[in-house]
């Protein structure tokens, strides 16, 4: 599921443009990942950071701090900041889920054990907030500390919605709000205000990071069952065995007859799931058209984000983001 | 283990004392213990907090901000923001040590499940960050995340320490420090802090709580073992079932004859353990005198943390404070 990287997409260009402060990043995010007295952090984290993600967030930190004319020293710091929470709660969200790999690796919950996941992320949350207090700015704490609660929140929702047929687009949306876009809004919202940006592009910034992220999850979601294309690859049915209520399950489950009510009844609330089962699942999403539904809903989640660039002074950068907006969703197109 | 609460008891005086701005603090958790979406939340939050801890953290607080003249409000928030710092790592470390019983109830990890008690950990510590930040305090925020880190760090490396007998005093100090001590430190420093105190007079409540939590800990670990009356009580042997090296096993270990080391060898670090192997290592450490001499660092550093108070102002609550000092070594002797 991982984001195209070849030829001349916007990911790349974001990358080229931010390229010098994410080497700096790089460094920051390496020598405060490091323990003197237990060697057994920079190990794991280094597993997942060495890992390689797709760094699209602190990028984003980066991007919205240049873009405002920022000539100062704390966007480095804030990026490592977004990087080292995305890094906690993705230690915290593989315990959560009993997951076993990650960017092509075996978790750490796998390698080590859970212990070492849950302490380790702890560890990097503590570290990210002391990054956060030696910008000194109390606005840019205020936000993150804020995000932090959001995202706790939206993960322990996403934890009693599950497996619940019940749970309908509203607690959906507040699910990916907390887990995903909280964190993807403070990116984009902590780079305009350490650069004093006046509200209105903070504003704008903070709602295209909002939006980005609630694009970025439903495409996520949709892909767990293979996009529109319904070609069942490897990574499919991950949500499904895992009961998730995604939505293009809520949307489906909403229009249900009585027997694929009971179908969902069987393999989502009570967890009876047999060969053919994901497979009956796709046939039902694609009867009622919920993959395409779900597509659009992502669309034009991307449409909202590049909107929200309207306020933001005009930059290379800011065309970036907007192309960054697209490339997200073109996952799926 | 728990302190007594009956009679003249310091700490029941320290209750007194500060008891109008501990309702107060209680009112502030509960409130911000609460999720308007998540339920889950403040009934896993609840449990703990119900169960009814001994408060000893937030009073510090409070009672180092009083006895340094603080007539503001924010001592209020920095007390629940160490209070919920302790019940986070709490729900977290019950999962570490799959724990079944806390506060003579069954733990959150039990009741509800260990993703539950991870998230719900991560939430409570998003609350306590954005209390201090409410504070507006930037002095604050950098003691407590510091204190956040060296409290992870030290959980990290209790779990790389246990099982192995080379763990040394050294190593056991620093993973004390770091679990229980950075918190006591962080809780009394802050006092001082909000209330504008002298340098000296900070430094004094840091070296106070530094030296009051390590001292409080060697007791939980010796009472862990019995104390020194090798009474075996329904709480004792925790630590060995979970191989932990703590004071009385690692000055044993050092001083081990070949037939000792064999035995410590198989119950530590390959975990076969039978019956009357409990009653055996008591016997040993008996025979080294390592329980008696862990009860003499433990007084030895409560010493310390009322020596520490001569560098704060003379008052009625320094006098409980150091009362408090005694009465934490009180439950050894």
């Amino acid at each position: 599921m991982g984001l195209d990287l070849s030829g001349n997409a916007p990911h790349r260009r974001l990358q080229e443009s931010v390229a010098a402060d994410m080497l700096r990043v790089d460094g920051l995010i390496r020598e405060r990942m490091a323990s003197e007295h237990a060697p057994r952090i920079p190990e794991v984290t280094a597993h997942l950071v060495d890992a390689g993600g797709k760094r699209l967030r602190p990028m984003l930190t980066l991007a919205a701090a240049r873009l405002c004319g920022y000539e100062g020293e704390h966007h480095i710091r804030l990026a490592a900041t977004v990087e080292f929470i995305h890094t906690a709660t993705l230690l915290h969200d593989d315990v959560v889920d009993e997951s076993e790999r990650r960017r092509g690796r075996p978790t750490a919950n796998l390698l080590w054990d859970n212990k070492s996941s849950v302490l380790v992320g702890d560890y990097l949350f503590s570290r990210s907030f002391q990054l956060m207090v030696e910008t000194g700015s109390l606005h840019v704490l205020d936000i993150l500390a804020n995000a932090a609660a959001t995202i706790a929140e939206g993960e322990v929702l996403q934890l009693t919605a599950a497996r619940n047929l019940a749970t309908d687009e509203d607690v959906y949306l507040r699910v990916i709000r907390g887990k995903t876009a909280a964190l993807f809004a403070a990116a984009t919202e902590v780079g305009g205000v350490i650069a004093g940006a006046r509200q209105g592009v903070v504003r704008g910034l903070r709602h295209y990071g909002d939006a980005l992220g609630i694009s970025f999850q439903i495409v996520d979601d949709l892909l767990d069952y293979g996009g529109v294309s319904q070609t069942i690859g490897k990574n499919v049915g991950d949500d499904f065995r895992e009961r998730k209520l995604t939505l293009p399950v809520i949307k489906a489950v909403h229009r249900a007859d009585k027997k694929e009510r009971a179908f969902w009844e069987r393999v989502i609330e009570r967890g009876e799931q047999h060969d053919g089962d994901l497979e009956e699942a796709l046939e039902i999403l694609n009867r009622h058209g919920t993959l395409e539904e779900t597509r659009t809903e992502a669309l034009n989640w991307a449409d909202r984000a590049r909107a929200a660039l309207g306020d933001v002074p005009a930059h290379a950068l800011r065309d970036i983001l907007a192309d960054i907006a697209d490339y997200v969703v073109a996952r799926v197109n």
